[in-house]
C-alpha cells in the first residue's frame, strides 16, 4: 500500500511548503526578540546552541570518517576544523565557538574523563611492569625531537640567538596523549602492552616537559636579566612533580581502598559514579596544583582504582564504574576533539615564508619521537605503534610555544608569530596523521600476531 | 584470624600516622607552589575542586536526608546551604563557590537535562490530555498569589506606592519546577496524572510570567517616565512565547521524527544519545530566545521525543536514551540543587525587621498555590500533591525580584534591599518545604488509592 498517487504527492508536497513557510516565520520571530526578553543575561544560552552545533558536527565527522575506513576521532578533529574556519569561506554565525570558555571548559572535563577511562582500563602494577620500557620511551622521546628541533633551528633561523634554537628543541618534547588514547580505545586496544608503554611514557614525558620547560625558561629570563639560574627552584620543581606520582602510587594505593569502602556506605543513586569522578577530579586537581598536567592525574586517579576497589558498593553489583561513565565520554569527549580542531587556523598554513621552518620542525617531530621504538625493550610490542603514538603535540605544544612567545632574549621574542605559525603547521600535522597511522599500524600488528 | 593482637594495632597505629604525616608535607608541598606552574590560567583547575566538593556534598547531603526518610534532594539542598554558609563559621576556602561561573554552567545544564528526562517520561498527546486541568491551575496558580502579594504589601508597605504592591504580587506567580519535578522523578511519579498536570501547569505560568513580568515592568517604566504603557509588545512578547509552544508542538510532532530517522543512519557509538541532547539543547536555546526558561523547550524536547521515534536506531535495540541519560543526570542535577543551596544566603534570614514582610510573602506564597487544588477537573488526582508541588519558587522568584531592583518609580527602587531579603526568605521557605511535604503528600495518595 505505499504506492504514491500523484494527489498524495500533490499533498505532500503542499505539506512540505507548509511547514517550510511555519520554519520560515518562526526563524524571524525568534530573531526579533528584544534583548532583555531573550535571556541574553543567562550565559548557559549562547553555549546550548555551540553544544548542538558541536555534537552534531563530532558525530557527522565521524561517521563520514568511519564510512572512509578512518577513526571516528579524526572526522571530529576534521569537522572541528571545518567548522573553525567557515570564516574563510564568508560564514562567520559560528566564530564565538573559538572564545566560548564554557564549552572549552567542557572540552576540558572531556579529556579528563577520557584519560581516566583509559587509566581505569590498566593498574599501577601493570604500569609499573613496564615501567622501565616507558622510562626509557619517555627519555628517547624527549631527547631526539629536542636535539634535531635545535638542529632545525640553528639550520633555518641562523641569525636567532641560541636559546631561540634551544626553545624550539623544548617546544617539540611535549606529548599530547588524547589523540593516542581515543584511538587506542576505540580500536579496544586500551589495555595491550603498547597502550601501557605510550601511556606510562607520556605520563613521564609530561614529568620531563615540565622539567626542560622550568628549565629552559628559567634559563633564557635568567640571561635576559643577565642573572644566573636558580636551580634550586628547578630541582624543586622537578622534586615536586615526581613526589606526586610517587605518593599517588603509594599513598593512593593505601588510601583509596579505605574511602571507597568508606563511600560504599553511603547508599545513595549514583555513589558509585560519583564516587570515582570526584576522585579523578581531586587527582586531576593536585596534578595540575604541583604543575603536571590534569590528565595525568586523571589517569594515575583510574590506574590506581581496581574492580575490587568497588567490590562493597551495592550499585556495583549491577553495572560497572565503566559503564556509567560511558555515556558521559560519548557526551564530554567529542567536545574536545572537535574544539581541537575549531581553534586550527588554516590561514597560518597559507604563508609560504613559514613552509620551510614548518616543514623542518614537522619532519624532526615525526622522526623524533621514532625513536622511542628502540626504547621497547618487552618482545612481542609492536614497536612501531608505540612511536607512532607518541607523535602528536596537540595543545601541548602549542602551550610550549605560547609561553616562549612570552619570553624575551635581548629585545627580540624568543617565539615570533611566523615561528609560532610553524610551530602550529607542525601541531596540526602530527595531531591529523597520527590516528590513521595508529590505526593502520595497530591493526597491522594485530593481523601479524593472529 | 581477624583478631587483632596489641603488635599489630601498634604497627597499624605506626602506619596511619606515617600516613597522616606524608599527607600532611604532600599539603604544604602543593600549596607552596610558584604560581607560573600552578596551572593557574587553566580555568579547569578551580573547576575540578569545586565539582569534588559539590558532588560530595551532594550525596553525603542525599544520603542524610534518605536516612531521615526525607528526600534526596533536601539534603542535597541542604548540604549546599551549609556549604554556602560556611563564612558564617569563619571558614571562606569555599567562597569561591558562589561566584563560579563554569559550575553555574554545569548547574544550568543539569536542571535542562532534569526537565528533558522528566519530559521522556510523558507525551504530548497525554499532556494535552490533562490541558484543559493545567490550564485552569496555572490560572488559579498565577492569580490568587498575585492577589495574595499585592495585598501583603499595600497592608506592610503602606507608606510605597502602589507600583511596589504590584510587583510583589508579580514576584509571587512564577513556579520553580526544578524541585518539584526531581521529587516526582526520585518517587517514580513522573508519568502520574499529577506530574503531567503540575509540569503543564508550570510550562503555562512559565508563559504567564513572561506576560506579567512584561507588562507589569512596562507599566512601572512607562509611568515613571509620564509615558503610557506600549500593549502592542506585550501582546507581541505573549504571541511569541504561545507561537513556540504551538509551533514546538505541531511543527515538532512532523519534524522530530523524520529529524531523527535520518539520524539514524547515521552509525556511530553514540549517536542516539548525541541526537537527543542536540534536540534538547536546540529547543531549550530557541525558549530562551522567545523569552522563556531554557528548561521549558527541555520539557518540551523531552515530550515530542516519544519511543517511535527512537526505532530506527541500531542502539536502542540493546538501550533506551534514557539509560544513556541517567549517568549524564546522576553527574550533573545534584550541581543544580547544591548550587541552589550554597547561592541561599542565610544571614539575611536574621534580619528582625524583614520577618514581618518575609512571613506575610511566604504565607502568601504558600496559600496562594494551594488554590491550584481547584482546578483539578480529573477524577482520581491527589489535588493536594499539585497544590503542593505547585509552590516553589526557587530561582524563578529571585529573577523577578533581581528585575524589580532595577526598577525605579519616582526615584524609589521598586525592591529594596530589605524587601529583597523578604524575597529571599520566600523563595528559601517554599523551596525546602516541598520536597518533604510532597513527599509525604504522593505517599498518602498512593497508600489511599491501593
Amino acid at each position: 500500500m505505499k504506492r504514491t498517487t500523484p494527489g498524495a504527492v500533490g499533498v505532500r508536497t503542499k505539506r512540505r511548503f507548509l511547514l517550510a513557510a511555519i520554519l520560515a516565520a518562526a526563524t524571524v520571530a525568534v530573531t526579533a526578540v528584544p534583548a532583555w526578553a531573550s535571556g541574553a543575561d543567562d550565559p548557559v544560552v549562547p553555549l546550548l546552541l555551540g553544544l548542538a552545533v558541536v555534537l552534531v558536527g563530532a558525530k557527522m565527522g565521524g561517521w563520514l570518517a568511519s564510512r572512509a575506513g578512518q577513526p571516528a576521532v579524526l572526522g571530529e578533529l576534521v569537522a572541528g576544523i571545518a567548522i573553525g574556519n567557515l570564516g574563510l569561506a564568508g560564514f562567520v554565525g559560528l566564530e564565538g565557538l573559538k572564545q566560548d570558555a564554557f564549552l572549552q571548559i567542557l572540552s576540558s572535563l572531556g579529556v579528563i574523563v577520557l584519560l581516566f577511562e583509559v587509566g581505569l582500563e590498566s593498574s599501577v602494577s601493570q604500569m609499573l611492569r613496564v615501567g622501565p620500557s616507558a622510562l626509557i620511551v619517555a627519555c628517547l622521546g624527549v631527547v631526539t625531537p629536542f636535539v634535531l628541533g635545535w638542529c632545525a633551528g640553528a639550520w633555518l633561523l641562523p641569525e636567532s640567538s641560541v636559546y631561540v634554537h634551544v626553545f624550539l628543541g623544548a617546544v617539540l618534547t611535549a606529548t599530547s596523549v588524547g589523540i593516542t588514547a581515543r584511538v587506542l580505545r576505540d580500536l579496544n586496544e586500551s589495555s595491550s602492552d603498547e597502550a601501557k608503554i605510550i601511556l606510562g611514557a607520556a605520563v613521564i614525558d609530561d614529568v620531563l616537559g615540565l622539567v626542560i620547560l622550568a628549565a629552559v625558561s628559567g634559563i633564557i629570563t635568567a640571561a635576559d636579566q643577565g642573572r644566573t639560574l636558580s636551580w634550586g627552584s628547578i630541582g624543586w620543581i622537578t622534586a615536586k612533580a615526581v613526589g606526586f606520582l610517587a605518593l599517588a602510587i603509594v599513598l593512593g594505593r593505601a588510601v583509596a581502598p579505605r574511602l571507597f569502602r568508606w563511600a560504599a556506605r553511603v547508599k545513595v543513586p549514583g555513589v558509585l559514579l560519583v564516587s570515582g569522578l570526584s576522585f579523578c577530579f581531586l587527582l586531576s586537581y593536585l596534578a595540575a596544583k604541583v604543575g603536571l598536567a590534569p590528565i595525568v592525574g586523571a589517569f594515575a586517579a583510574g590506574l590506581l582504582l581496581e574492580p575490587a576497589v568497588f567490590e562493597t558498593f551495592e550499585e556495583s553489583r549491577d553495572r560497572s564504574l565503566e559503564s556509567f561513565l560511558q555515556p558521559i565520554s560519548l557526551f564530554l569527549v567529542p567536545i574536545f576533539f572537535v574544539l581541537t580542531g575549531i581553534h586550527v587556523d588554516l590561514s597560518t598554513l597559507a604563508d609560504p615564508r613559514i613552509l620551510g621552518l614548518a616543514s623542518a620542525l614537522t619532519f624532526a617531530a615525526w622522526i623524533g619521537k621514532q625513536a622511542c621504538m628502540l626504547g621497547v625493550l618487552q618482545r612481542g610490542v609492536d614497536r612501531m605503534s608505540v612511536g607512532l603514538g607518541m607523535v602528536p603535540r596537540g595543545e601541548v605544544g602549542l602551550i610550549f610555544a605560547n609561553i616562549g612567545a612570552t619570553l624575551v632574549i635581548a629585545g627580540e621574542r624568543v617565539i615570533t608569530p611566523s615561528t609560532y605559525a610553524a610551530v602550529v603547521f607542525m601541531v596540526i600535522v602530527t595531531t591529523l596523521v597520527t590516528p590513521p597511522a595508529l590505526q593502520w599500524s595497530l591493526r597491522r600488528a594485530r593481523a601479524k600476531r593472529n
